[in-house]
């Protein structure tokens, strides 16, 4: 008799397996799930984290994974969610959704009724009263790169193993229906021996050469290229080959807002350029992108935030490298994925060749100098600035949609600082969630990484209980509420006096408290110079206690660009 | 030139126009919906209620949308959510299906992108990043009675007033997109002069005719008949007519759990029988019912924890009226819906003559009875019958998925209590939502009312924010938070020393105070001596502040009745 495994316990053993090699899997227990739960302790090395609710935790799969993605040697990331029926995956929608648009690879597993009930077309409790089991599962199809339902034994394994190898590779949400009989359902437990086939396909040798040969050219007669690495460049596991491509040529290097604190992309080195947002880039970082005669564009998300409204003006000579295919001028040529035809270019002898005459251009001044000494209260302004001396490398900096995420484009990240931000999808809340998920991964792979979230009193109010998790996991981050008084971001775009943009104003320093912390910090600065000593405090440097830093800040003060990017969304919307 | 007036503007007219009548619209701005905010302010005596999150906001749409079906003279409640696109609208998904499922009449307004930025697939934040601008609209029809897109001037107010119309009629939620370049378009004043036509189908008259006869055959023949409430009597306004079939007859009756707190149907009335849930009723209450030879059954819901599993066992003498059809025994009578069918059957003079030779049926022993003088910890068996001389008429009870909706079966309610559960979606933390819906809606209908949440505190942690705009809003509900450390209503379903079905435990008395609260009262009661004496307390029966009461009970005490539920889902899981 071949030995067997619960199909439960199968389908967390594969999650567990390298590359994947998850630790952690998130979500909030339901009746249609629970019995699926019981196989986590199973498997060795992975435990349960439990969530306050659905949405936060679809967030902090969303924040484990790119931390997973950040840490590992595979370069991809992953994450588990695990929800019951109908309410549960329902209420995670919004979080899966920004997974999907982001790019972020997780995968959604859903405890459903048995299937002896749904063939009976029970009226369960959590159903919608029409007997209609499929519905949630066809609403998540559009928010999903792949799916499955696990309503047949012998199938069973194989639909896990395809859902799982279809959201890594292609790093966006997989869903999979487990149906609560089918979790002790022994299935062949040799069938783990053999690793889910993650290999990317090869791409289309012929129409690779040709993108080279092309791409070789360009690069022998320009005189001032640039390199834009962009979000998807980390997401698909191109960073590497970008970062060599930098380091080979000498090119000058500039990234995106989503792209900002991308793997391997030193944005301390000296050729590194600054953020490019098109007009509402910096004065000197618009000029050093846009003067360049040849642009090599790795992983384009071309986003209206991301893009500053799509205000791009690049010369015409632009070649994008995508995850599936690559774009030269006008011409487009499937089949050539970037990882790929990166890792071919930077190792060709005719690259050195074609840049023998290129001589590095020096990078513009640096946009980050920032005043030293502060008097009266703390700026927008002045904090980006300052927060620069206090980061340190391999430091994990989370920014919510709004002030933090327009204002850190200002802030100057040590080397292989990762950046979190949700630039496209752009949720307010997110943060928090994912805040949690980052610090359990960083906790699993390097317990000495920071993780610093930025998140303003308005978002914050979508999605606080997450701090409970963190609480409850003895995770440390610094949580730095920006109390601005309100959505300032919405005040921008519209209603600067509509009460609607105004929150109920909170007593943040007792929320460690409410949510049962005990060894934690929680301050408030109003001042400069007592953010300024906070930063230079040895003690308050080392992250060996939760802490929350609320940051007092006027409701009218926002960096520049997202003014002008307001300005921009605003008559968007008239149009 | 005829007077015109804006379409937003166009839309919270008719919204706040009777019968349908609102006060209040939910929601969380957005950047996609903010002019059209703008637009609540034109409208007299309509208010906006900004909510913490967008789930929470569905859950107060849906509360309030009860309360005024409660309250109003028309019977039938409405509400209306506002979200933003993508993000907003996902978050909110849960609460309407809730919505959906249990049939609350409501709408649910999006502010989309303008046709322009549409037309142009521009890649916006809020998008998945594929230009797919119908995707959320397309998987929300999935949860919606029926939906509209603003997307043509001419024809924009007809979708206004279908989308309403359907979703009123129907009770159940409507999905209207509302491009944020429409919000200005001027549209004709006077179509306000004509209402809404809000009248529902009359019933075939042959079809009624018949069914009326069969159904004084069966009641001249019963000698001990019942009515059964359920819970879409009240949701689709017939519980004026079952009130008075039940005077006409003189016949006893139930109600089931999700019509406990209907409307009209006296409680506290010398023939109700009680809450009848199959197997898993009190014995005297399943004997009456279940004795019965004729069983009218108005609004049956028949889901699994409104049936105890299923586990009816009524005589076949059964006439069920629904909001659509009829059936009597196995007929079905399409086109002969319960308003009308009852309205005609308690008017008619044969109806007397039918029940001539009937004699009342003495009612069974009250189950109600409870033990004085509590000593010791406070258990559930004590809580819930303790609770019965608390309640006051007119309050309004709202009773959180576990242990509060099935333990407030045992509780005994005054005349005109209304109750609040979600016994079918059952989406843990809809309460706390709900609560502030249903306190805004009380407010505005009279607020002398009480309304009185019980929600445990696992439940508590998925919504606990909304408390915050009750704070901000000056409302003043009881919140009693059943502290039993954990899940316990999983606990019972499976895994009873499990760590998923743990929480973190929170410092209960400092949540209204961390949400700003100036004016309230926070207390921790854990024994039954305590608790009595804040029930026989004239200040705290007051509702004249916010009150937080923390609850403390035994992890693994659970009312019966839900034992005996827990063994049943647990079964049908493994199925």
């Amino acid at each position: 008799m071949p030995e067997t495994i619960s199909l439960g316990t199968y389908l967390f053993e594969r999650l567990r397996q390298e590359p994947i090699g998850l630790k952690s899997i998130f979500g909030v227990p339901g009746d249609f799930n629970l019995t699926l739960l019981d196989k986590i302790d199973e498997v060795d090395g992975l435990r349960w984290r439990g969530c306050a609710n659905e949405l936060n935790a679809a967030y902090a799969t969303d924040g484990y994974s790119r931390v997973k993605g950040n840490a590992s040697s595979s370069g991809l990331g992953f994450g588990a969610l695990v929800t019951t029926f109908g309410v549960g995956e329902l209420s995670a929608f919004n979080g899966v959704a920004g997974s999907y648009a982001e790019h972020v690879g997780t995968i959604h597993i859903v405890g459903i009724p048995s299937l002896d009930s749904q063939k009976k077309q029970l009226l369960l409790h959590h159903t919608l009263g029409n007997g209609d089991f499929a519905v949630f599962g066809k609403m998540s199809r559009n928010i999903s790169q792949t799916e499955g339902v696990l309503d047949d034994p012998a199938h069973a394994p194989y639909v896990i193993d395809r859902v799982i190898r279809e959201a890594y590779i292609h790093q966006r949400p997989g869903y999979l229906a487990f149906p609560a009989n089918m979790v002790d359902v022994e299935v062949p437990k040799e069938r783990l021996n053999e690793p889910i086939d993650l290999s990317i396909a090869k791409n289309d040798p012929s129409a690779q050469e040709e993108v080279l040969d092309i791409v070789l050219d360009l690069i022998s007669k320009a005189k001032n290229p640039v390199v834009l690495i962009d979000a998807c460049c980390a997401r698909h596991d191109a960073s590497k080959e970008a970062a060599e491509l930098i380091n080979v040529t000498n090119f000058k290097y500039a990234t995106t807002p989503m792209a900002k604190g991308t793997k391997n992309i030193d944005e301390s080195g000296r050729r590194f350029t600054g953020v490019y947002v098109g007009s509402l880039s910096y004065e000197d970082v618009k000029a050093s992108v846009e003067e360049s005669d040849l642009v090599l564009s790795i992983g384009a998300l071309l986003s209206d935030f991301n893009t500053g409204s799509f205000s791009y003006s690049l010369n015409r000579n632009t070649v994008e490298f995508h995850s599936d295919h690559t774009k030269i001028r006008n011409a487009i040529f499937p089949k050539v994925a970037m990882k790929e035809v990166l890792h071919e270019l930077v190792k060709l002898p005719k690259l050195k060749e074609a840049t023998k005459n290129y001589k590095p251009v020096d990078v513009v001044n640096d946009p980050f100098e920032h005043e030293d000494q502060p008097e009266g209260l703390i700026t927008q302004r002045w904090l980006w600035h300052r927060l620069s001396k206090f980061l340190k490398p391999r430091d994990i900096v989370i920014t919510e949609t709004g002030t933090a995420s327009f204002g850190i484009i200002q802030t100057k990240y040590p080397k292989d600082v990762l950046g979190i931000s949700q630039i496209l999808w752009g949720s307010i809340g997110y943060t928090v969630g994912s805040t949690f998920g980052a610090t359990a991964a960083a906790e699993e792979t390097d317990p000495s990484r920071r993780v610093i979230l930025f998140v303003g009193d308005g978002s914050l109010q979508l999605t606080v209980q997450e701090i409970s998790s963190m609480v409850r996991n003895g995770l440390k981050p610094y949580l730095f509420v920006l109390n601005n008084d309100g959505y300032t971001i919405e005040k921008y775009i519209h209603g600067p006096e509509a009460e609607y943009n105004d929150i109920q104003p909170w007593d943040h320093k007792l929320i460690l408290p409410t949510f049962g912390a005990k060894n934690y910090e929680a301050v408030t600065v109003g001042k400069a110079a007592e953010l300024d000593e906070l930063f230079k405090n040895e003690d308050f440097a080392k992250n060996d206690k939760i802490r929350l830093i609320e940051v007092l800040l006027d409701s009218k003060d926002a960096p520049q660009n997202l003014v002008k990017q307001a300005e921009l969304s605003s008559k968007a919307n008239s149009g």
